[in-house]
């Protein structure tokens, strides 16, 4: 209940022209209320936006295309900006029925949607990657980031097997504002990253390796015990979490 | 032995009309009895409704249609509910030949045929889960709190990062005498369900999310740690399992 | 806000007596709060007796003995049944220098002091223990059903490996209105228990056993895949946790 | 080398038919024998019927069909009894091809060809399963020790939620000489049977269940921390071991 | 009940001297009976010597000195021989006091009172460990085993890492009727002694190792999927569970 | 090498006053260098402020009090901020024999010595505990991002089981820049708190709870788990850690 | 920077030919170069071959066959030698597009390119398996080795179970200057294999096995716990890891 | 049985001195026979010199101070030189009562007796290790390498949270012939050397750091998916084992 919403009730009680008991039914009601849209399947939460910076992401694993499609034409429909991960594209097939300006980004597994005009994109998300086998968690933290109005840059393909080529990269490194880094095998990159820059780094493990990798709980386990200090780490694969605390933070005054 | 058939023995000894050692042998052997049916491959439990309240319930994976749709004709001729869980269309198409008005839940993967007039319900069993991608679990839950007997309803796609959508919702939290908390990634509706109503909570963990949620595990172990009490837990993805120890609570007089 | 309270409020804007600001800005607290009482390391949550059937129940591990005694006497002091678990006698001689009754029962490791007149006891709780080793976890149950106002009885020592012992007890199985097994090793007590009953039961694996039982892995995973419909699981050596959820199932009316 | 062979040398050189050097040298080879056939790809262990009783059984899981036919055929020649373990319909076509007579067991999986007249058949080995998801392994451990020259027999879908359908088998759980448990779940069979018998009991923990089964490791921690003594376990699935050493358990004399 | 007092209570019936009523009453209550002794804390089970050919066994861990003195009292006054296990000289003292010709193993950490004259021993169980570490665990499997009338024999010392010391006794193991190979570290020595005997070999992990052997798991999964067949797995460190099946083993006539 | 002695080195070589030679062995060495200083045991970093914004942190834990002395007085030496972590009383009296003015933080473990002028402190971190046995962890937070230059406050004791202690500061949750989410037990507080804010929140889970939290497990796979994005998670118990990340992120400008 | 580079450019300095602002400019770049290629999605490390004596390896597993292809053709380009591991038919295919005198080794899953002429083969690295199942893994060994210039030999399906067959190749593991030992199930060939050599044996666990074995969990810690010394060990089914750091080994002069 | 010594019992047999048959059994026993002391509760391997290299190594844990005398002396008594590795004071005492020159390396828990004259050292084994909480485990591999008859160098406190001060050392490490890294945290450390040097590398993963380490598990699963290649690894906090594959390795001729 917005601040003017109560005034005027409460002046209208003063004023009589609203009686005490319904007065009393509103008020309690809306200590319960928050926008939020029940489609039966899904409650679609409109107030996210306001709330965090940023709409309702849809996570697209374990729904159908049609569940997809409906949700997303109700989030473009509140003027708010679409973003789809882990889909494909039979889904995306299905959210263009509906938003026919919606894109896909095969590799990063992701629909997006933007609406308005380009937002100002602030500060820069370096998102580093250790080898080949990681781009598709890397993109969908790229994809995500972008989408989210940051700059957005790459630094692909640089495990500390071969160290030389990511110190090459540390004036880049340097100028980062928040950097993402996608690791799977041991993740060291994660550590060497963390010891060479002050700026913040999310480590994302990835579930590349061979088989005591564990899907990615060696990884994992490996950024979770960083020597060096200042990262933080999210949930295996996902490069759109990654992605998502990093615009957070690249977006703090 | 039925108390009748005991006396009635024991009466025939007396009268002299049956002698000793046959009444011992029949004595011996009602010792090691209670009512089977050996299939072969299986042995139908037709005593489970008297002793547990339900009768046996079939469990579909791993099992052929063919296994399926005799345990089925078994059961419904014996005069008891049908509940077949984990199964699909082939096993249906096989016990429709066998029951031709058992009815199929495509989303909750069950079967049933219900016997009988319809039951007189009681309580509310209140199935309340996180998101879309738990939809499967929690109909399991809920089509089996029905063929149960209990008064059902849902509360779907309430998860924590929009806690609003789920303190909107107090009200049926509160009226419910037994629910069902079905959730998946990190598993904290369970708590944060729990520390709101009075009533027992069920937890059933669910496989959803991305890697680190390990099949469930997450889930699980979040769930068992429950800061709240009055929750108790049981295997994971087991919507079955969630919905027949709510419905065995919620029938206690 | 009690319902009165906000009549009373309205009534004096509609009156004149309370400006519409005033009002207001008692509306926006009122929101926000509940009543509990903040002692800097602890808040002490009064309202649960309402919200839950049952005070705030202090868990004694990691806290000092001047800590636990504090909040026991903020406890006490509101006229609430006071429930510590995993304490030990230093914790109790301070708890005495705040609440001389309090009683310390070292077997279940807890403390407690009851107020006001002894509550009607209803139904049975039936706390089964596998083995003499789970004791512990099983009177820290007995315990907390007591203070909870459930009748208790215990039946300990019935193991799956002599059945016979299990089986000669059936009827006081049968009679229990909630069930809560105990056991550790390979916890099969909670399956058998729940082939043979239709109350509910509540199984709570524990840590004993030799090395694979992991401390209490083994019977916890046991428990959780439990062929027995009708059994639902807490923490490994949660005593006071099964007795929770166990009690709230049998004050349901 | 066998002794006769060995006084047979030792005679030549006393006789002085055979020089020292070339005795020496035939001694230091013998050293290293024992009968084996080298194909290349394997190393087919024909000594193995003498050293332990039964030959070199084929464990067909990642094994080419020509790879499997070429060794039955091999242990075929050699006048002993085929076993192939965890194969299937095309690798059966394939032995067809060397091994004419050759039998199939599909719900076993498992590919005899037996050799020479029946086997004298000792004692009993009884196959006990849980449940109907269990015959897979259960009907490999009954081949298994068939083929080994058992006398087996089969007590099905017994699990612990109906404990009367294994009370009312008890003569026959009490005639066995040696019992094979197969369970899924949480393999509480195994410890409910052998607190009931006195012969040896073989657990085989089965893959079978809902996720916090995974993949078997809660019914073999339950059988590992059997409460009933008697009791030794073998691997997840393993219906093969199982059924080994309880044949060679039952032909101890 | 036994057939006798059956067969006696019929007469009384067919004779008049007994009511129906009565003979059904104590009929129904004979159906739930078998003799153990209700000490409070424990129920010891008489019945299991007939049961399963030894008493029961006391497990001495978590259980205090005058706990296992008062039940161990009990077994040796019902003629019983007596057998605890995880114990200490604390408990042996407290044991002294009731059984005073008690004996205390400290290696094994085991007290046994034997009762009547000496069994015929029969086979010969052979005992072998890896390495001096795990001593403890083997000793305990060589007491249990003698004190359940088998003989016994120790091969110590016998790790693959010097594979001479084992084969130099390749004839101790060809001649031993069951064999119980105790090992921590990788455990080989249960797949390598498998490979060599056609006994059944009883394998016992212990928690024995550096590192990685995570008190046990590694042993223990290495046992379990020893390539050689004739070898089943007990608990880790659990060699009188190692002993106590062996011991079944090796009475079977 | 600084830019200014690079600059000066190619002019000594261009007025002649350096030899080809000796100046290329200077440079070949100056790749390798950075300021280090090597005590045998260690190899304190001095040149971790400049890079990292914070000088090198002492583990305290596996040092001995007369290492962590030497190296604090190093460090204090060197005009930097001192901050030893996981450390002692016994430790403390050997630094202050170096360093007499260091403070110590018993229930946070950490000794600290600032240098130089009060700094100016930004924004402002919000540690928040989920009860009372996560104090030590949420104190090594509080006292480092102290230490670190950054306004700090606590809400202490809102976990989830009483929702309605949370709420009741959400003021407090939405003026923070960055809030430190300290959780023990399912640690559900983490996505809670992480759905109400739009701040980053880093999550630091503890080894607080019953017995499957398994040392922190429960909490940190809960956390890793989040459904609420904008949460990042360190390693268990790890405060430090926690603080010195989001330090990183609150003084970004 | 090569040192002629550094002289020369010095040596301009002196001359007054460059000056030094440029000449500073040209340093502190070299500081941070090395050779590698970027070709947007990888980066290929030509300098590796001078660094570690073998090219860049490509892991073929996650890269399509169109990224292989053009990796492969800048090694080959680059006069390097080629191995791509984790490849198949399809990206074989692609490969022999670009570089048409590759080879295909599919048990080994391999490609690879040798360059110039063959080189001087130096030692040999004794490739032994267990098992026929083992096979793809030690196949990558052996192909790898051999195109690393190792002279390479195998022993294959030695598995302990039947030692004799092991034993009888003695002299062949007393020649080998390195073993490679491939073993899947329990992994205890490692430790045997240990226990009769004086050459490091570098151990490969496979994931071949019933169900505990755990994807190769169980062989991984039976062989870093071998209790023969003189074994390290390399990841779950890497047969290339083990060939690479054989190879490393077996060139030391 | 040593050549001479068959050239020599053929003679006799040739020459009629010793009869065929009493030659036959000698032969037969020469089979069996290798050199091992029977102490009862240990066989030392005084042939392990000869089969690798190296005498047996005392494993201290859990022998009891009388044990490790006793086999220490045998050891020296046989001319060979002593290591005894995870061992204190109080067995050195003991020790020194029968080897009163043994020394003791207390921060290695390692006690050592060498014989003869100084072995002429080869190579050079670099120590190197992550951390100070490193030490004992690093300390363990210098005394072992040492002792093996190897120049041994140490490189400490260089991880990669600071890579300068490891970069600095390059020279050292491209100098090494096999490099032992000691590393806990996230053993970041083995993949960044591995990548810089094309000497084998041993990883030895310590048990040092947070709670998500799990007691070494962090390590040593980042070690075995080492991105760089060349690196094999041994158990947790396993120095000896490090050092013993490394001296193999260095002792390659």
């Amino acid at each position: 209940m917005k601040p003017e919403a109560l005034t005027s009730l409460l002046e209208q009680v003063r004023l009589g022209t609203l009686d005490v008991a319904t007065a009393g039914n509103t008020l309690a009601d809306a200590m319960r209320q928050a926008p939020f849209e029940d489609l039966g399947f899904a409650r679609v939460d409109h107030h996210r936006a306001i709330r965090q910076g940023f709409p309702e992401v849809v996570f697209g694993q374990g729904k159908t295309p049609a569940q997809i499609a409906t949700i997303a034409a109700r989030i473009v429909g509140a003027g708010q900006t679409l973003l789809v991960t882990r889909t494909d594209e039979t889904a995306y097939a299905a959210v263009r029925q509906e938003v026919d300006s919606a894109k896909f980004y095969p590799e990063a597994r992701v629909i997006t949607q933007t609406t308005g005009s380009e937002p100002t994109r602030v500060g820069t998300i370096l998102v580093v990657s250790g080898g080949t086998a990681d781009h598709a968690v890397a993109e969908e933290a790229v994809v995500t980031a972008h989408v989210m109005g940051n700059h957005v840059e790459r630094l692909y393909d640089v495990g500390v097997a071969g160290l030389h080529r990511l110190l090459a990269e540390r004036r880049r490194l340097e100028q980062a504002r928040v950097i993402v880094v996608v690791a799977g095998m041991e993740g060291a990159l994660a550590s060497v990253v963390g010891g060479l820059v002050s700026a913040p780094v999310i480590a994302v493990p990835t579930s590349v390796g061979y088989g005591a990798n564990f899907g990615g709980v060696a990884a994992l386990l490996s950024m979770l015990n960083s020597c060096a200090t200042g990262v933080a780490v999210v949930n295996i694969d996902n490069g759109f979490g990654g992605a998502a605390i990093a615009s957070t933070i690249n977006h703090l005054s």
